[in-house]
């Protein structure tokens, strides 16, 4: 089977997993916004830190309009630009086409899902650092591994050869067959550290070498595996300890939204933040905690970009 | 009865109300640090909002061994200062002083009696807005009532005789017959906008305009309210309404915390939030937005005085 590939959002993910997909040979059309007219020129180029590669040919459009139908639509957007989602991805989806979510936070599939009641949805999460350096350029500075799951994809030998075409191109994946356990275990880690980057300025290195900040994390990653558990997901407290560790050891690195602050991007507050709270709140758990981050940030953001 | 008054720590508020003292004639001991040469040479000023007063001649003194027995004193230190108190004040103490910390927090007094078991101890609250801006200078810029109520001062009488010097002298007093309860009201208000004016880098009057700011310090006061009954006081909830309100209309302005942050100097983290959290969880109550605050502080407190 040889599937056909859009990518929706071609900045440090999108062109990422794209990017290593056209290489391996896949047909991949991309969407840009501002840095059309350069890949078109140029073409697209991912620094990798497992070698560095160019592609001079892109199939790239400057609207989804004008791009065609294909089997699995990668949708890489800031889930702040959501809003838009359901009219780009229109012109892409014929019967069969999964669209995968490789977006941050919780409630982005059930939203889709209400816009597009007809479609095949799943959910990726990508571990990796990777940043848009410059027009068409992506630099993708570590990790990379792409975990994803179904949110209503019945098709399953589908999604296995959206994996094997993902391995194939060099992208370690998994195939979680559950999704809201995942999206939790990866709010684990996103909570605490994407949040108190920004209000208090400070990298995850210096966080977790404070003993009150340490402490404050540790704290807010008990919420977050509370409400997961109260929200039907299955995490371990001891989860908490080894993304703690594994903080501790790696090299100290902005969070998406320290990045988005420091560029004075809208945040993805909703995403991370406000949805799962309210998901905790429906089955009756306050992440009080979490609260106070999610206030101090949705202030931050406003001034931030005022 | 002609009470003698010492002033230990002469600063924005203990400058104020002892120079109130001294200008309406009553014998009142200053001890100075840095500025005890320029107050020697020049005297103290005191920039009122109700009219600037000059005291030429001080009783002034750079350290308490030299300064004479009193029958008050009035003590203004940052709390985070007290560890200093005991040896400070034991040359002033005669059988019936009084020892008035005009202090922000909570737990003050228990530790000053575990110190001094054989004193008698009060609170004072000072409601103010009041500032050293030069040596010698005292800057009075708003508000200046005292709220006295006693820690285990058996003698009343003294208390009001306190009381009515400083009416007196012009400054309006009330005397609490609940400290505890005092104490706790207080820090309605100094909980929710002393730490986020630091944190978040805000004004009083950018915090109630914003909903999400205004909907944090409403939980946080909320949160301070029912610790507070927890722990003994008889606090109603409209009293956090009416403290929003009050910020809304008043001019903004920088709490003590913000204005100790902002000339690096250590924060009263641990009257203003470490105690009454202990407080509360000795009654099994968990004050969680409060924690955050304080966790958020302690880091930004630390990496400022580096």
């Amino acid at each position: 089977m040889n599937l056909k590939y859009a990518v929706i959002g071609t900045g440090g993910i999108g062109g990422y997993y794209g990017g290593r997909l056209a290489n391996s040979g896949k047909e991949v059309h991309f969407l840009f916004h501002s840095d059309y007219n350069y890949v078109i020129k140029n073409g697209l180029e991912v620094d990798s830190v497992d070698g560095r590669f160019i592609l001079p040919k892109v199939n790239a459009y400057s609207c989804s309009e004008k791009m065609p139908k294909v089997d699995v639509v990668l949708v890489a957007l800031k889930t702040t630009n959501n809003y838009l989602l359901k009219d780009l991805l229109q012109p892409l989806l014929k019967e069969n086409t999964i669209i995968i979510l490789i977006q941050n936070g919780l409630g982005i599939e059930e939203k889709l899902f209400q816009e597009l009641p007809d479609c095949f949805i799943a959910g990726g999460l990508a571990f990796i650092c990777s940043e848009k350096i410059g027009p068409g350029k992506i630099c993708h500075m570590d990790y990379g591994k792409l975990t994803i799951g179904s949110y209503n994809v019945s098709d399953k030998v589908m999604l296995e050869q959206v994996c094997a075409d993902l391995e194939t191109a060099g992208v370690p994946t998994e195939l979680s067959n559950d999704l809201n356990n995942s999206r939790w275990q990866k709010l684990v880690w996103n909570i605490p550290f994407n949040g108190l980057t920004v209000v208090i300025n400070a990298s995850t290195k210096e966080l977790v070498s404070d003993l009150n900040t340490k402490d404050l994390i540790y704290e807010m990653m008990k919420e977050v595996v509370a409400a997961g558990n109260y929200c039907g997901a299955d995490l371990d407290l001891s989860f908490a300890d080894k993304m703690i560790d594994l903080t501790q050891k790696m090299t100290p690195y902005a969070p998406s939204m320290k990045v988005d602050f420091d560029s004075k991007r809208k945040l993805e507050i909703d995403a991370i933040y406000t949805q799962p709270i309210l998901f905790a709140k429906r089955t009756g758990f306050s992440m009080k905690h979490v609260e106070v981050i999610e206030k101090q940030l949705l202030f931050l953001d406003s001034r931030n970009r005022k």
